[in-house]
């Protein structure tokens, strides 16, 4: 007799596992339930479809050979059948059954399964704060939602929008307000920085500038507190600081596993309430597996499970989950949670653990910093990138990477080697010779990603001494933090000229980085010298330098002005 | 008393060595001997010298912060002294010494050094033909030739060029004749296909096409017999078929490892002369390092000692010498021989080993391919990619991948992360779950390097039956080679129809692929059925039904009409 394989949740890791495990078992009944009419959608297009760079909805449910997803799709091209409007009210694991109610209708059903998999994916978290359910506040939640909004916009009535959360849905969404379609918007982040967790602090604030110099309005470390409105209809969100105007509210402030079937069945589940797998996405019951936003997975490098509610994920969960279901022992060994968005002109990445996670963790981690070319600096199209390095000085090990730079795949290659890297349990010295293909309109001899690993490297040996951007940026704000700090500017004179005038001379000491070696006496005593340079390399070199002449009350400032200008600093002479 | 550093060669290797080396031992004496007047410059930016895009020499030789490299960069910024214009004639290992000549003088003089270098790179082969040595026959050697060369574009004198060598630097020049300068070229291939072992003979193919589509003539398995030559100037090329036209002959036959002075003094060697060095770049004389293109390197996945002339390496190298030198144990463990270079509007990528090489090594090799989108298909900016993933059925561990696909950074993103995975020994199963950061716009939920790992995949369990594009181009030449053969096109009728006009219906059996499943009893009996898609994915997909169905005689063209537009059919109806 067949085998009858029952799938609840037709998004993304549902859909994979149900055509996995057919191709594999032909002779299988393989049956997904969804409550909703419109699924199996990528999800994480929504924000493009929004902008318009995808103009229908469509294309999100569509094959990349044109094909809607639809029921008759599932069944025709691929032999699975879906109940769509259907929703799994409970599982009876005893006698194998998943109840389930036809949500227009409300009639109800018992549907026999041999193996059950849940694909649930996850759920917006709702702020409980006032007015969360008023006509114009929305979730990211599903396509219908995704439709109304963009009908909204095109109907012109949305004039303001304010996006709740700095996330990467919160500022994609915010971008696809402002770049097209002109909204005058603002986001509202309750942590100091946007995409916390995710990325740390130095290019968390590039990304930042980079918004707000593209009118995005950003506000952080303010909670929402009210959602206000007339009538039912939003009007404005209000601050502990201030109170903003919005025809529109979006709600981005992260999602939560939809488990509670899961939780309901005596299915083993997280405190956070994901459900909880083994490698072959097995859950506490044999017969039951699952996959995607509704489980937790193993962090590659913490060693811990955590969630990463990823599209991307779900896929490839979902694979393993079918073959699993077939009888092929296939594992998913975790993640290393790699990142990526684009935000007006500027893309951002990131893989592995940030430095906040990495302590948080008790890693002994450290941060390397610099910002050189993104390929061969001859070359028309190079461009500056900046990267951070996580590693841990006791054992080694890189951690994690993050890197800002230009719109385009550039970011791409290097936070995608790192991840592939990482997840093998890659070194500082690893990275030093990982070995990026190189041609001048690609890369650099010396890659941006092996010149991060040379800056951990001396980090990690105690030959390069730094000083943290965070504490350089305090003192130039107020230089009575560090009395005896004094600027060593090793730039063009042209470049360091405007500081010494607006600074005074001892304060800002230029000296041209060739000209160091002939005359480093001139350097003032009982001062401790940040080293200064675009990128940060020649400020080491010339520490080094300075050590050996006997000078060695220096601090080198990684990744120098290039780092700085993009966090934007509003004291440097223009 | 400071340790005198001597290193003979000042391109590459030798310059990062030495400012490494003396960074880490600032009372060292560091001198690098030169032979020439220009030195430390990114040769693999020639080509774009030679195209336009990079207007003048001296960008080669400078920094990133536009100072130019020449002696006196080196002695006030490094620290470093450069003896330019001077030749190492020989090594006294018993004295620690090096002979030495100055180039314009004559005059010898006795170099003592404590630790040596060798980064005396690497020379072009110079094919022993006649007409080698006629004014106007190049090779790529150094920036005097570089110069020359594009001296002689500008001032008109080049009409047509002749590029002898298909490799990377044969082709880059070629663009760079045709692309800016208009210049009438054609390049010359001794073997069967451009990039021979670099690339298999699909991608070659599609480089081949391309490069043909923008005009420059590409002459395969022909060798060049002799250069012509009126007055001491050359003015063509004779090869066994044709006699090409030229004012201007490249000779890109590779390079050799310029070692003599190594051999001389004992040091031990490769057959082919290139340089033995332990993992810290020691040659057998624990004096003397050695590293770049004078020395070969461990392959990450043959295991066996390779020749890889890289500029990339070669820093690499140099860095890991620099280390040594002064007492800093570090290694450089090998390559996995990273390739990647532009040509005109397409990129071509590989690393590890190809196909032809990795069966010449011994092992159990097979090829997937697969032709997906590189991005969310829905996103704009989305184009098509070809793979082809080299794995080991026993072993199931990735050797190698290629790919090609539109200029840009997309290609690097999936090399350089498989570049890292490869040399970590990673499997197919590891390219499955490999997390390339995902979001619209820079990659797929299933991004294209684990759509590929899925083809490996279900080859290897010998779940995906294929016949190999070669088989196919065959057999549409003269369909007699299968008598048995008939294409089962499971495109769209449009797309399908003319070949079935074309070929007959015997011969080309078209069903909609999400009609198979309902008229799959219209196929032809006792017929082998190709079954041909756009990618290669939905015909695996049919393939899994039709077994199911008890219909086994298939087999899936990989890469599907996507590879064989690519590399440029005839016989397909417009």
């Amino acid at each position: 007799m067949s085998k009858k394989i029952v799938i609840v949740g037709g998004v993304a890791a549902g859909p994979k596992a149900a055509c996995r495990v057919k191709r594999l078992m032909q002779d299988a009944e393989v049956t997904i339930i969804d409550q909703d009419t419109l699924f199996s959608y990528g999800g994480c297009g929504i924000p493009y479809y929004v902008s318009g760079d995808v103009s229908d909805e469509s294309e999100l449910r569509s094959t990349s050979f044109h094909m809607v997803r639809n029921e008759d799709f599932f069944l025709n091209a691929k032999g699975v059948t879906v109940k769509s409007g259907t929703r799994a009210l409970a599982i009876d694991r005893k006698s194998k059954v998943v109840k389930v109610e036809d949500v227009a209708s409300g009639e109800k059903q018992d549907i026999a399964y041999d193996t059950l998999m849940i694909a649930t994916g996850s759920r917006p978290f709702v702020l409980p704060i006032p007015g969360a359910d008023l006509d114009g506040v929305f979730t990211i939640s599903d396509l219908h939602k995704a439709i109304e909004i963009k009908d909204r916009i095109a109907k012109g009535k949305v004039g303001k929008a304010v996006v709740i959360g700095g996330g990467a849905i919160g500022l994609e969404m915010a971008e696809a307000f402002k770049d097209l379609w002109g909204v005058e918007t603002s986001v509202v982040e309750f942590m100091p920085q946007v995409l916390p967790r995710i990325i740390d602090s130095p290019i968390a604030s590039m990304v930042t500038k980079h918004m707000r110099d593209n009118d995005v309005d950003i506000f952080l470390g303010e909670g929402a507190e009210e959602i206000l409105g007339v009538d039912g209809k939003v009007t404005g969100l209000r601050t502990a600081k201030r109170t903003i105007e919005a025809d529109i509210v979006i709600m981005a402030a992260g999602v939560r596993p939809r488990s509670e079937i899961a939780v309901d069945a005596g299915l083993q589940t997280s405190p956070m309430g994901a459900i909880v797998v083994n490698e072959r996405m097995q859950t506490s019951d044999p017969s039951i597996y699952a996959a995607g936003d509704c489980v937790e997975v193993m962090h590659l490098v913490s060693g811990k499970k955590f969630y990463a509610p990823l599209g991307s994920l779900a896929n490839k969960e979902g694979r393993v989950a079918g073959d699993n279901m077939a009888g092929i022992p296939s594992t998913f060994k975790g993640a290393v949670g790699s990142f990526i968005m684009k935000a007006f002109d500027v893309c951002i990445a990131a893989t592995g653990l940030s430095l906040e996670v990495a302590l948080a963790e008790g890693f002994d981690a450290d941060v390397a910093l610099t910002a050189p070319s993104d390929r061969a600096h001859f070359f028309p199209t190079e461009a500056i990138v900046c990267f951070q390095m996580v590693f841990d000085r006791r054992t080694r090990k890189v951690l994690g990477l993050q890197g800002f730079g230009p719109m385009g795949d550039g970011i791409s290659a290097r936070i995608d080697a790192a991840a592939a890297y990482i997840a093998m349990g890659a070194s500082i010295d690893d990275f030093g010779t990982l070995e990026m293909a190189y041609a001048p309109p690609f890369s650099a001899a010396i890659d941006s990603i092996n010149a991060i690993a040379y800056v951990a490297d001396n980090l990690c040996d105690g030959r390069l001494r730094k000083t943290t951007l965070d504490s350089f940026l305090t003192w130039m704000e107020d230089l009575s933090t560090h009395p005896d700090w004094a600027v060593l500017d090793i730039r063009h004179p042209l470049e360091a000229g405007p500081c010494v005038d607006k600074f005074g001379a001892d304060k800002w000491v230029a000296i041209p980085y060739n000209e160091v070696r002939s005359r480093y006496q001139e350097l003032p005593e009982n001062k401790e010298l940040i080293i200064l340079c675009d990128a940060g390399t020649r400020s080491f070199e010339i520490q080094s330098f300075l050590d050996g002449a006997g000078r060695q009350e220096t601090l080198v400032l990684s990744g120098g002005m290039n780092m700085l200008r993009r966090m934007g600093i509003d004291w440097y002479p223009e």
